[in-house]
């Protein structure tokens, strides 16, 4: 404990009922940005809860749903960042919930609903901090600043415009990405510095207007040979991408990287129980699959749909097949050039009849792990929690770090004392009280230091 | 007219209504054995028909749905055989009927119905054209088989048990297999002397118990990766199949077959218009493609499954791929053989991961050109329509021929009046009156020249 007294956590801790309440009422407004629901309520109750804390809230109109930044002032010109968003993902399966998914329950230590972990509990978290430091110190230390989405469920497909055209307004020292959770065991904080980026394409081909009778393959092209030549194309025996430049720009990993990475938290037996797989690719492990996991970009077969899909048989020759692909990418692969590298693939093989579209493209992102935001991040968890945090220098998945953070080198993390294997997208969502109170003495606490001080 | 008057043709114009009754009766009863409606009173249906017309009816049990032999002596020791179904496809979507697909409506000069054409009118013309010569004659020329089964239309599973098990009461001198059209412009008959055979497998990579965030590509392998490279394997750029052995006692066209070949009544033009087709296989055209269509055999991905197949993105690491095959063989390939070598191909080429599950297996069969069957067959069309028959020495889709013929090479042949495009398998199935009626002077003639008369 570095603060001069215990009382902001003290205070946090006595006031714990009116954050939860608050994360109560975010829970019971739906926001369903898959089926437009809520939307435009839920927008305005973060107005009014932002408003009620005194920030300062600045509507940013997109083609899609509405983002919002809000700021409030604090000693330091210091600037701590919260990327946050207010929808969140659908309740079905709803009977297998065991309370009502927009009504914040209660229950043995754990508060469920909807929202509570991904991400409405991040978006309370930050409010219930700014509240006590502010109670306690009466200013807070930084500036804080929240950036809250409305369709990060469904692909954020309009962040990229807002931070375009919001840019200036979105400058920070460190931005946090939603929070980050505590080790699958309940241990120490992961601190999440970097991502994948990603590409996601679908790959066409249609050679006749409908299914045919196969007796028809004889003289007809059948779409889906076509798709798996091509797809073989891309990669060859060991999993290696043969695309012409696709590693191309893809630093090596440092001394600091592969001491990180032996370190790393990813439950290599647990996972390969969990999948019921009889070994990884390639017979991978160790260190080598954890480099892999982190720092190797992809090229996975997402989907792939041609002709009769049902039970027994169908003599049809297929008019079209569809595949969806997802490259994760490295710091150094830009999306769009990937693609460019995917279609020049294609027509130099000799598959111009596979119509190629992107879907999503998000790039990697990795911040500087000197960083001083680095440094308080790992000092604010060890604070908070008694334990020296985990890093990774780079996640496996991927989160919009990039559009925020990339031009200007703005330090990011996932960090925080979350909840793991909290039944995130899925039902009876939760989050432990204690994880959630020590998440606001999380975030209290790295304000102060950003703040300077100790 | 080569009968020594044309009172049997007359005899059958004059009845017609009467032969259109029955096949009404047929029409009548469902007979859907997909959901097994319908099928014993159908089968009870048919015995009745038959003994009605003096048939002595051998019910044979199978696992699945009966068969019946239904037989009739005659003057000479010659048997003609009938084979039909008394099973039809469904109606669904009901909404596209003009009128109730279970009652026969006649209206424009065409049957309409489930099964008119799909084949209970080829039970129905061969009650007719035994009734019309047994009336005229007062007996039949030669002796007559009708063999029925009841699961034609969900793939002839139990068929194999059926003509093994009654073998010894299924030669015959020559097979009309359900009937025959005429050709796509309503013009000459097509007999049709073979047809290819038929392997359908499915093949399954499992990798995962379940599909997993894509994240994990780099470290799990992906089973839509396994079976693409897999398959791929399996043909060359060309569309050559490149498993071992499998062109194997394939035998080379005589100049006979070529000839046929020039005078095949396939639409190319028409077929591709239909399909929307840019181009056929290889650009192939004219004869070459007429020889492939007919003589060339097939390795079709008749399905492929696997992951997201949404529309939209979903970044998702498979757990399983499936992808169904066809391959239509010809004479020399044994179905069960070429299992063999698709299995050791995939060893062969570290693909033991792939599972490989046998669907259906029917050999292809191909009966003598030069038999007295095919050239009465000849004589039959030429003088039930006044037009020189198209031959097709093998037809590009599957029919159960070998079963029945294979062990004692009986002559066989698909051929008859049917009404060609008649909507079977598809709402308002229809059968044109006067091809009926045609169809039912086709067998009645048959009966007539099988037996020993000019």
């Amino acid at each position: 404990m570095q603060f001069e007294d215990q009382k902001i956590y003290e205070y946090i801790d006595a006031h714990q009922q009116e954050y939860i309440d608050r994360l109560g009422r975010l829970i019971a407004q739906k926001s369903l940005a898959g089926v437009h629901e809520g939307i435009e309520e839920m927008g305005a109750l973060v107005v009014r809860e932002l408003e009620q804390q005194g920030l300062k809230v600045t509507e940013c109109p997109t083609p899609g749903n509405t983002c919002y930044i809000g700021d409030v002032k604090g000693e330091s010109d210091k600037v701590l960042g919260f990327y946050d968003h207010y929808d969140v993902q659908p309740v079905e399966p709803l009977e297998l919930w065991k309370s009502d998914p927009w009504k914040l329950d209660i229950r043995d230590g754990n508060l469920y609903g909807r929202g509570v972990s991904d991400n409405k509990g991040g978006i309370a978290a930050s409010l219930a901090a700014i509240d006590a430091y502010q109670k306690v110190y009466g200013k807070l230390p930084c500036s804080v600043k929240m950036m809250l989405e409305g369709e990060e469920e469904i692909g954020s497909g309009n962040l990229p415009y807002f931070t375009e055209k919001y840019k200036d307004q979105l400058f920070c020292d460190g931005i946090i990405f939603e929070g980050g959770t505590r080790g699958s065991d309940g241990g120490p904080c992961v601190i999440t510095l970097g991502n994948k980026g990603c590409l996601y394409i679908e790959l066409k081909v249609k050679t006749a207007s409908m299914d045919a009778h196969s007796s028809l393959a004889a003289i007809v092209e059948n779409p889906a040979w076509r798709l798996v030549k091509a797809l073989s194309s891309f990669k060859d025996d060991q999993d290696r991408v043969l695309i012409e430049g696709f590693y191309d720009g893809i630093q090596p990993l440092t001394e600091e990287d592969i001491e990180i990475l032996k370190q790393d938290g990813f439950d290599i037996e647990g996972t390969k129980k969990y999948l019921g797989l009889d070994h990884y690719l390639n017979h991978m492990d160790g260190i080598e699959l954890l480099e892999h996991y982190h720092y190797v970009p992809t090229a996975n077969i997402a989907g792939f749909s041609s002709g009769w899909e049902g039970v027994g048989v169908k003599t049809v020759l297929p008019g079209e097949a569809t595949a969806k692909m997802d490259f994760r990418l490295v710091p150094g692969q830009d999306p769009d050039h990937i693609l460019e590298l995917v279609k020049a693939h294609l027509h130099k093989h000799g598959f111009d009849d596979v119509q190629v579209t992107k879907l999503l493209g998000e790039p990697a992102y990795r911040s500087d792990s000197k960083s001083t935001f680095a440094a308080i991040l790992k000092e604010t968890a060890k604070q908070v929690t008694g334990q020296e945090p985990t890093m990774d220098y780079q996640a496996a998945g991927t989160c919009p770090l990039a559009y925020f953070c990339a031009e200007k080198n703005i330090p990011a993390a996932m960090a925080g004392t979350g909840t793991p294997n909290s039944n995130v997208h899925a039902p009876n969502e939760f989050y432990k009280v204690e994880d959630f109170v020590a998440d606001i003495k999380f975030r209290a606490t790295l304000m102060h230091k950003l703040g300077g001080n100790q």
